[in-house]
């Protein structure tokens, strides 16, 4: 992450290749906020960021959301794995791939952390087959980066609480839910401690992107 | 196939299991015919019929193959292929599995080895990572017996031709795609004889129904 210090070299054609970068964490962890902060740092520092998300980060992938959507509680967890796999696979391949060969930073909202993470909190299918369906619909794609926004379950229940009056069984359920997944993430960012920057995100967001850019520029090789 | 030998034996209550049997082969070997002539001799056995398909057996079926032929040229292969995996999974495990559990007969127009087959032919994927990803989605059920309707591209091309004037460069293409489609069938055909009842499909079709009904009584046990 040198591109302050080697502003003209802008493109692929200098020998700088595209970076990918993936936002980890839960709902309410707030990875739009850092990502519209790290977005706005990165074009300061003279990269084109092209900012995404999975799923639905295309058209054939916003249909394939929709039947997900439409049908939930209907479509079998295999066909469910299945069309994130496919909408994956089109993502990859339609807008990420071609974003990093023309030299880009790509930002992107979840990845197969989340697949993965999300899976094994659930316990339905087998969360390394997840990983497996994932990095074969991706052709192997492992991002350069994964930003983990870590909340445990007390501050991120306080925060959905923030709007509520009442609290009730189903909100217990979710802070058990929540605290698996917090759980499956911390266990893959421990598996790939040179891939995972986990960041604690109790803190300010000012404080938290601050982390985020030292860490990015001192993680990443120079060349890019 | 012993139905006609034990009516009263139509349920799994009665130790009866669903028989799974699928049709295959290139468009125009007359797959249709024979799943019609099938279904009325199995019914006449005192056998309840489930008619189906792939893709677009199930209503989210039919919303994903309007997924792949909306966006064709434009969905990635990876995708397509988990597309078609999903509607997979989707329609065994909500229609077929459920069938086979009422003890019931289930007729499939296509399945894995279409999958497998024309990706072969096509030579885009893995064929055998395509029947991995097939097998994952419908939880390893493999049919009880698959019905290959064989027809040489000579004859294929024949009755293709039969309202045509013209014959191109097209025309040709279509015919080496559909050898090469016949030639991985029959590899697959090989592969697994006990599963594979291979048929001349150049036959008038009720002498195919015949031979059809003829290994059907021979081939599968008793107690089905």
């Amino acid at each position: 992450m040198s591109a302050s210090e080697t502003p003209g070299a802008a493109g692929p054609a200098d020998g700088q290749r595209g970076l990918f970068i993936t936002l980890e964490g839960g709902d309410g962890s707030g990875k739009s906020t850092q990502a519209a902060l790290l977005e706005k740092w990165l074009t300061q520092q003279g990269r084109t960021v092209v900012r995404t998300r999975e799923p639905g980060g295309t058209d054939a992938g916003v249909e394939i959301r929709e039947i997900v959507l439409h049908h939930r509680g209907d479509i079998s967890p295999r066909a469910e794995a299945l069309l994130y796999a496919a909408d994956r696979a089109h993502h990859i391949e339609t807008l990420v791939r071609p974003a990093l060969a023309r030299g880009e930073v790509v930002l992107q909202d979840r990845y197969l952390d989340s697949s993965v993470a999300y899976q094994g909190a659930g316990r339905v299918l087998d969360p390394q087959q997840i990983r497996d369906l994932s990095l074969w619909a991706a052709e192997g794609l492992l991002p350069d980066l994964t930003i983990l926004l870590d909340l445990d379950e007390t501050t991120a229940r306080a925060r959905l609480d923030t709007s509520r009056t009442r609290y009730d069984r189903l909100e217990a359920e979710k802070a058990d839910f929540h605290a698996r997944v917090r759980a499956a993430y911390l266990g893959l960012a421990a598996a790939e401690p040179e891939r995972f920057l986990v960041v604690d995100a109790s803190r300010p967001a000012e404080e938290i992107a601050a982390e985020i850019q030292s860490e990015l520029g001192r993680r990443l090789p120079a060349s890019r």
